[in-house]
């Protein structure tokens, strides 16, 4: 019987789902792979915290490097976080021809190019499925099922926080806030809440993802990233009573060798699969030229999930390493070329919806629309139905696709304009065409 | 630069989509996975017929053996379909020491154990992602992101035609037979369309997935099949108005290592994601021990989505050749036991929805439930709320869980009684908990 002798950093969240996972179905997984997976030791800097698994204290250490420099070790797994000691463990094991698990997405994500080409120096893998959508088999689908396809695009739910929030705002009309506070309390939500609320997850997990679909290493600058703070209830009700829902999404889009990708809230249409996708689960929409339409969905985060990622992956090195398999197809297909192109704003087009507090003024509505006119913005619909107090009134309007740069320009003149008592909210809408 | 050289037997629909994928794409699946495919020979019966792709005519033969005997080739694609002559040459090509690639689900669902052993002897793969859910890759999915659960339980919608009537009957509440005439003149279902409307090709896709999910070969006796043939509008609106769809399910299901395999049409919470699968499309909701819920959603049908599994599995297979790899994980993991243990009837429990059209006579409801209740069978809901014309009016039960044993024994009592005016409709519930 073949055995993979495991290593882990980082005795947390994951690291103990990690090792449960293993507990629970070491005797299966021997079985189905006909590798027995060993769990040989574990660092964290405290190793006497409770993790609710019992494990033998000998294989408890404090000292990372006695596992990474161990020669009994052959894969070690990186889940400690962050971009300074992660990084230099993972190249230190690389070095040490071991081969590297990690769920680190701000590591790849910021650093990812760096890391991929010393893996590919030296001729060994890592693997990183947990990095993007805990749970759910998401890039080795691309990596392997779909790697016959061109990817036209990609949307995706990657963050269970903000879909979180955003599922209970829609359900309980409640503000932003309160549901974030509540959020936190529950665990939900980490304090401070930026990098999940920001948009920065999503945005690290799009980068990897584009980063798999097109071949080149992605900067996180690449990616346009606005996040769901502050978003209001007023929002939510409108794109509900417009028969849509927001979403926090990451948007990959090939627009012929030039690659549009942003994170944003985006109204869906309710009856989008991507739209069904409700509290902390996550979700990405590949659209392949072969394969047409295909989802994954599943738990993005959480111990055991990301723990069953992280075994999958364990095991998957395991195989390379007993086929003697050198620099897998997770690496070589992040470098296939130096740097991708990305599309410019005029060249992207795209629905938009527009909340303007309009003056309850003759003309204020009539000087909006002659801008848009002026920026060849094509309008959808209007809807001004009802007057709030205070001397304005809501007013939606709705957008054909127009381009970008123009509706952006629009939207400058309009803030600049003295018709609006707020101000305007701009959201894409994506009808998935 | 590595090589795969590739023998197709059979260039029907799934053959022309290969062969245009790799035209399409084959460039870049060479720079992402290092290996070059190479489109060797295809044999067909029919040589002649245009398929929609400019081939080299001199690679076209109908000398299937010339194929599968070349020792030039590497990887041998079956898509002739039917369980004959493909199992022969199957096992053909194994023998030859191939690597078999097939999307022929009635082959493995009936023969699988002999291939697979086979394949297991000759230390040679097998690979058939494209048998079950056509493009999705859920197969993979499960034999290697989740490698690490226990698979408790699979919902599936498997059959593209299926999906479609039921979709288009609700949509357009016009009777199955309509619909069902209407899709064969579309080509969305076959001329006959029994394997399609009685469940047979879901349940050949069934097996598969329980063989994978559990370990050992699974008889077609195990599925307990019914279709949509015959399917009722009434059934239709009346599972809307109770906020359900009706979706052509396998369920798979782990009671403490007991194995309960169904195909039936059974009414699902409109809110569930699987709920939102329409048209032609398959999806497959797996729940692992570990990772919890995930769902693989995509085309499950048609030339270039399967086509789209099918380069998936050759350039897998490839990597494994040129890593020396013997029969993979995809192989094994159906033979680490000899056989399942499948629920009994009095073991398995389900909810209900039964429409009984009752004779309008005093007592006729009062009958109906004291036999449940002599079944022991708790009722969720009891709806009588029009009459129909001609003395009878249909009465709408819906049970809570119930033993399946108890509820067939009802149900049989219920027809015996002269109470009602046409065969009790009595569907599953499955609501996912």
């Amino acid at each position: 019987m073949q055995e993979v002798k495991i290593g882990i950093l980082g005795f947390g969240t994951v690291g103990a789902g990690v090792v449960e996972g293993f507990q629970k179905n070491g005797e299966l997984i021997t079985q189905r792979t006909g590798i027995r997976p060993v769990l040989a030791k574990i660092a964290d800097l405290d190793i006497e915290s409770d993790r609710g698994v019992v494990i033998d204290p000998g294989i408890l250490t404090t000292d990372a490097l006695s596992v990474i420099d161990d020669p009994e070790i052959d894969v070690i797994v990186e889940l400690i976080g962050g971009t300074t000691l992660a990084k230099d463990f993972v190249q230190r094991a690389l070095k040490n021809g071991k081969q590297v698990i990690t769920a680190n997405k701000a590591l790849l994500a910021e650093y990812g190019e760096e890391i991929y080409r010393y893996a590919q120096d030296q001729g060994v893998g890592i693997y990183y499925e947990a990095a993007v959508g805990g749970g759910i088999p998401v890039l080795r689908s691309q990596r392997a099922g779909l790697i016959g396809n061109q990817i036209e695009s990609i949307y995706g739910i990657l963050n269970g926080t903000c879909n979180y929030i955003l599922t209970r705002m829609e359900l309980e009309r409640l503000p932003f806030d309160e549901i974030l506070s509540d959020a936190q309390r529950l665990g939900y939500a980490e304090t401070p809440p930026d990098l999940d609320i920001d948009g920065i997850d999503t945005a690290h997990k799009a980068v990897i993802l584009a980063s798999m679909a097109y071949g080149a290493p992605v900067p996180m600058e690449a990616c346009k990233t606005s996040g769901i703070r502050g978003l209001s209830n007023q929002e939510i009700v409108n794109a509900e009573d417009l028969n849509y829902r927001i979403k926090l999404l990451a948007i990959i889009k090939d627009h012929d060798g030039e690659i549009e990708l942003s994170v944003e809230p985006t109204l869906v249409p309710k009856d989008h699969m991507i739209a069904s996708v409700s509290d902390a689960f996550n979700a990405v929409f590949v659209r392949g030229d072969i394969v047409d339409d295909t989802m994954y969905y599943g738990r993005g985060a959480g111990s055991l999930p990301t723990g069953s990622a992280v075994i999958g992956d364990i095991m998957e090195a395991a195989s390379d390493r007993f086929n003697h398999a050198g620099a897998p197809v997770s690496v070589n297909m992040m470098l296939q070329k130096d740097a991708l192109t990305y599309s410019p704003s005029h060249k992207i087009v795209k629905r938009y919806y527009l909340r303007i507090s309009l003056f309850d003024k003759p003309g204020s509505l009539g000087k909006v629309m002659e801008i848009m006119g002026n920026h060849h913005i094509s309008i959808a619909s209007v809807v001004q139905n009802e007057r709030f107090k205070g001397g304005y009134a809501p007013v939606i309007i709705l957008t054909h696709k127009v381009k970008d740069s123009n509706f952006i320009a629009a939207l400058k003149d309009i803030k600049a304009l003295d018709v609006s008592g707020a101000e305007p909210v701009a959201l894409r809408i994506e009808d998935f065409e």
